[in-house]
């Protein structure tokens, strides 16, 4: 019962930690459900987001290129709802078609398999990495296809296309010059681009010598593996590396991706690139001396910033109390804990292998964790966004002493 | 000679992480080296940033109510240096003596120590505590004291006033009505006060029952060795129980309190509880809503705003990195090892135990950790604050979605 609530829960927040084996616990009846609650997970955040984009883009009155065709009223109707979803439908079916596509040939061609379960077999795990879902169906998981770029590549595409958000991926298809590009586009993709560069290399320097993941593998299959692990926590939740037997190192360098997640809008978690991109910007500006913190000849709002700040505040200290309660719910040690904690929020599904050794609050507590960091960001963001008051007046200022 | 130079730069940053045995290890004259180190880095940090504070106020042309008295000019003069040295010296050679006097009246009246023995380890204590130094000449630590309150409370109290920091002193002297409190004070106070409440209850609550720490005492003995464990992260350094037998949990609770420190221009170390607490306004001015920061009717400018969040950002970064290269040269477990890395760049000198027991280069890198901890802050701060530029231009506003 416990189970099925975990799995549902993990399923519809497209998380991917699981307490028993996808593929042997459940029916096929239950893996049709897994994917539909992917699906619906998937499509249902990267709709609301878009959507409260563009409320929030309505009401402050922006210039809004990201998602926005057609801008009037200050409130969304009923045309908007829909346009806005049937083009985030189509994009997810062209992307998880696309990808089914890939891995149901690959499987069928070098893997033996009956079209029909190639068939199947493609599309789940094709809408659990678009969606970022992270199930598998597989009881040895993804390591099944170490070594494989033609498995393990496709499922990577559509993980980060996934976790682009919608948005973006809007924009990049209208224009490929990066000078057209809005604000939260150009953050969005060199935030990503430097993460997953950043995140490959260092994984692959950890684990090069592991014994246990990296270190049997030629350098081809390093190479891959690499990347494959620096995706993931952001937050596609595949592996094809047993995680537990990772280097504490990797643990903590995994919990910082993880914490940081994709884009705004999309099927990833996390607070975001966006989040942490914006204030790796404020920070440059601060230390440079700019009294403004501008972006492409663009000045960021104080209150964007602020909320910024907010989100990443209210997350760093969910982070650390979710931890800490996990910590006083089991006996596990402090660094499997926290990798725990951050892959529910983060909606990740990594795991050390604590999960289906948790006890029953420990997992009742994960679910709220799911819910929580698969909502918050995104509903403080907007809450933050829609409640800016003008300023009436402004108080005599006062400084005080940091540092 | 690595012991020498640790134990020195130990001293000279206040942080009182020990190698080796301070009693037994080193002979009186060490001592009295030991002594006269923590002195001179107690003064020399609680000058150097009184003499900042005065610098930037006068620069930026703020009404600086804060240790300035006379103010001319925007540059700081030679009788500034001498009249804050002055101030500050007189400020710790008070509390210095009056702990010592308490210390040493106890060691003679209930512990039988030799007037002589009982005024150098009176007057040595004193200037560990007041200085935030941690460092103790017993071999047992504070343990040898742990239930006697005549002994404890007096070095929590020289703590807390040594980290309270000039400035907010020097203001608290002069008016002991909160109305007319800087913001800095006003933050610090308020601050403080409730991070040692949270503090003590959390840690009282997470080790009641531990037999290797709270559990054997008495709830008076409990209650005390709470307040003291509460007092000692922000950045004392002292304990009267085994850290290293304390649970995951208080580590955790202990390494945030030990990340933000005590006051600014203080003896404590950490990114300062003024720059938290800051923070923690900016955070609950943006749940509510509002425009401006605003605390105690004056506005928070947006500068000073982001330099709180620079040096917390550039904190958590630094954090991050030192345990991620100490979790590489040790093999030690991460909750340990991170504690380590932020007692040494917060130069708290709490340990769970594993500070003998590193390889030299962890060593050295942990003397760097201290130095950079201890002026980093500062440092960061201040040079922020001084090359702020006015406004020349504002370029076209453009938000980004976050979260
Ligand atoms: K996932
Ligand atoms: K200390």
């Amino acid at each position: 019962m416990l189970d099925a609530l975990f799995t549902a829960t993990s399923a519809v927040c497209v998380t991917g930690l699981t307490t028993v084996d996808t593929g042997s616990s459940w029916s096929t009846l239950g893996h049709v459900v897994i994917a539909a609650l992917m699906q619906v997970g998937g499509l249902g955040i990267m709709t609301v987001a878009s959507l409260l984009v563009v409320l929030v883009s309505r009401r402050l009155g922006l210039r809004a290129r990201l998602v926005a065709r057609a801008q009037s009223g200050t409130n969304l109707d009923l045309s908007d709802v829909r346009r806005v979803l049937r083009d985030v439908v189509l994009f997810s079916l062209a992307g998880e078609a696309l990808t089914a596509l890939a891995l149901g040939l690959r499987l069928l061609l070098a893997y033996d398999a009956e079209p029909a379960d190639a068939l199947w077999e493609g599309a789940f795990h094709a809408v659990s990495a678009f969606n970022n879902g992270g199930f598998v169906l597989w009881p040895e998981g993804m390591a099944r296809f170490a070594g494989d770029p033609w498995m393990l590549l496709p499922v990577a595409l559509a993980v980060i296309a996934g976790g682009l958000g919608f948005p973006v991926i809007f924009e990049l298809a209208r224009s490929r010059r990066p000078g057209s590009w809005s604000v939260t586009t150009r953050i969005t993709v060199l935030t990503s681009g430097a993460l997953l560069v950043a995140g490959t290399a260092l994984l692959i320097a950890l684990e090069y010598g592991n014994p246990a993941t990296l270190g049997p593998m030629g350098v081809p299959g390093k190479l891959l593996a690499g990347f494959f692990s620096a995706v993931m926590p952001r937050s596609g939740g595949f592996s094809t590396v047993d995680v537990g037997s990772m280097t504490p190192e990797s643990w903590l360098a995994t919990d910082v991706l993880m914490f940081i997640g994709g884009g705004s809008a999309s099927t990833a978690g996390g607070i975001k690139v966006t989040t942490f991109g914006l204030l790796a910007v404020v920070l440059w500006s601060e230390v440079r001396g700019e009294a403004d913190v501008d972006v492409a000849r663009r000045r960021i709002p104080e209150a964007n910033q602020r909320q910024a700040l907010a989100v990443a505040l209210l997350g760093v200290g969910l982070a650390l109390a979710s931890t800490f309660a996990l910590l006083g719910l089991t006996e596990h040690d402090t660094d499997r804990v926290l990798f725990e904690a951050l892959s529910a929020l983060g909606t990740v599904g990594l795991s050390t292998g604590i999960t289906s050794d948790l006890p029953a609050v420990a997992e009742v507590l994960l679910v709220v964790l799911m819910f929580v960091g698969r909502l918050g960001p995104l509903a403080l963001a907007s809450a933050l966004a829609l409640r800016e008051r003008p300023r009436l007046y402004r108080r005599p200022e006062e400084r005080t002493i940091i540092g």
